[in-house]
């Protein structure tokens, strides 16, 4: 049975040939860890690592190489940059969308004396700007925002609500999680301050690298959470104060951003916007597939209009768990259910406690694919009315 | 050139095959999350991440399978461990030739209110363990102890150092970066309660993986560091109390576990203790070798006794960054100099703030790149004395 892959949100497969080469080419020929030894191999390493960066900073539009730093994920990137900059009295502002990757960590801090709002959203996820102000107070920090929702796809006003943040003097942190690598964002004309991103979803890199971007002002005030070895003032047990080096502590997985590295080229040369116009062909036959399906809620926006490609149901003929066992085992279709790790979200699109089955489509997802899924539903909803 | 690799301690090279094929084969066949989609690949990849989880247990003898923990490097593992752990007021000691991932974290905490004693070493670095007790407060609670200098390759005695960590009811924290893989560690019989390790040194595995052991007590009291999505009770903002999801938020790196899994399983097929004899037959041949070049400075013990095989040197006839530069331009011999992240194992040993060239063997060295370097290192003699 051909295996149909809708679980794109949750990691993008397969990966570029380019991506598993780069990994392999490294792994066999280089292997050599960087700011450590002294030799040319060594030294052949730090310069891709130094690339990886470059090339990250074009992606967002951030302008100061050296301010990218690499993590696991984005999840480790958004604790480092939460903790690192929010202490005790500070009041952030956050929307009701969020995923676990920022609200537990801000759950967190909040027993240590840190605060948030939610802003809310409509039951399609759309980011009330205007209740933005109401909610600001005397310690209000930041701003913490999903660029698109993992659950239902809506795509946040980042440019509408980096005005608000810049007229207020506020910290605007973006997590890039479902967009980056499908939709361009600037963190220049949105006036972004930090941005958290993954290497394994539309970036199209390995799992195990990730990452944050941030300006100069941030990395002057972020405390580093994780601190240890650098290669650099080696002499001293303080951390140092330049980057990347305050924020990353010892060997990087080189292996991952030999990958990220490949798979950034190979975004750069097939155009970032074509991705983007393919999936949303293929986001919008799903849509129009799934409406033709009686008993099937579709959470989020009705178009492809400031949407990413994430599709949550419900139906009123089945359980959610046991349609995505029955469309693994007979159909090879491969989702995800539950919660997706965004309670609120849930909450907010009114899934909760329930929860949604998720389909997510990628760069590699084809039109007879989304026919595919559309057909099983149609066969397993037939096989359910007969029972 | 044939290249001769000796930096060791900084990372293996190269990896055994499987481990690449390891990695590819993940990436290109499976290349699905863990813990998110509800589908069989999906269910692939959590069980191999619970075999490898099963072998680290089994490689440190502790009994208890879940509690492994996966981070990006042993720096990592570190951080949570002793930020998870210690608060305001807690007193620990370490010894004095720790490494910058347990002294960077540990002079941060010192600005909250954490303390700590260093236990006196010899010039050889070896810990004096009757220094122990003497350094007692009655806020000590815990001892972090690498298992071996990655400066000069002495050995900690680590039976002894539970011994006394069980006495005082201590918690035992051990940096295992430049003894695993290669020597045997028994968190039972040596009462160590928190095993630190890192996958790609002695381990073999890729870089980007590293992680953490800990019993259950340990487990209960810990703080998680970083917090975020786990795939688990995802209808709560609150972070889960279960292992390994207290202490793992966000994509783990899968191909770094599964090649983890396979350098694991290489080193069970071929014995740690075949390569524990073949790495200590190579330092003996080194530290001979070296002794019949005049001017040369070795640091740390004269023979193989409690070694591993990492040998610093200083020669009173070239300075080591230069001489490193010669070696690996010349003859492509690979090492590396300064101070190693760190600089209080130099002080003890007497080579700071000059620093040493440090080469470090592992288990693919042979015999005849041993005598390559001794040649060389005799031919750069030579030509300064002519000079």
């Amino acid at each position: 049975m051909k295996k149909i892959y809708m679980d794109y949100a949750a990691t993008s497969f397969p990966k570029p040939n380019c991506v598993i080469d780069a990994v392999v080419q490294y792994m066999q020929n280089n292997g050599t860890n960087s700011n450590r030894g002294n030799y040319a191999d060594a030294y052949k390493t730090a310069s891709v690592i130094y690339e990886t960066r470059k090339k990250i900073c074009k992606m967002f539009d951030l302008s100061e190489g050296e301010h990218v730093v690499f993590t696991q994920n984005i999840t480790y990137a958004l604790n480092m940059i939460l903790k690192g900059l929010l202490k005790k009295g500070d009041h952030v502002l956050v929307s009701s969308m969020e995923h676990n990757a920022v609200m537990r960590p801000l759950v967190q801090l909040q027993k240590e004396g840190v605060s948030f709002s939610r802003i809310p959203c409509t039951t399609k996820g759309e980011l009330l700007v205007e209740e933005m102000e109401p909610l600001l107070q005397n310690n209000t920090k930041a701003v913490v925002l999903t660029a698109a929702s993992n659950v239902c796809g809506t795509m946040m006003p980042l440019k509408e609500v980096g005005k608000v943040c810049k007229k207020h003097n506020l910290i605007f942190i973006v997590d890039s999680a479902q967009i980056a690598g499908i939709f361009p964002i600037s963190m220049e004309e949105m006036h972004i301050d930090v941005l958290a991103f993954t290497g394994h979803k539309g970036l199209l890199g390995p799992q195990g690298i990730g990452g944050f971007l941030m300006r100069e002002h941030i990395a002057n005030v972020m405390k580093p959470l994780i601190t240890g070895g650098t290669g650099s003032l080696s002499d001293s047990e303080e951390v140092p104060e330049f980057l990347p080096d305050k924020f990353e502590a010892g060997t990087l997985n080189i292996p991952g951003i030999y990958g990220l590295h490949a798979s950034l080229s190979y975004l750069e040369e097939v155009g970032m916007e074509i991705i983007q116009q393919k999936e949303e062909e293929r986001l919008s036959q799903l849509l129009e597939g799934l409406r033709t399906i009686d008993g099937i809620i579709i959470f989020g926006k009705e178009t492809t209009k400031d949407r990413v490609s994430v599709v949550s149901i419900q139906t009123d003929w089945m359980d959610e768990g046991e349609l995505a066992f029955v469309l693994d085992e007979q159909y090879g279709i491969m989702t995800r259910v539950g919660m997706h790790c965004a309670p609120n979200a849930h909450k907010t699109l009114g899934s909760f406690p329930r929860g949604t089955l998720r389909f997510s489509i990628g760069y590699q997802t084809t039109k007879e694919e989304i026919e595919m899924v559309i057909e099983a539903l149609k066969k397993i909803k037939e096989t359910q009315s007969i029972m």
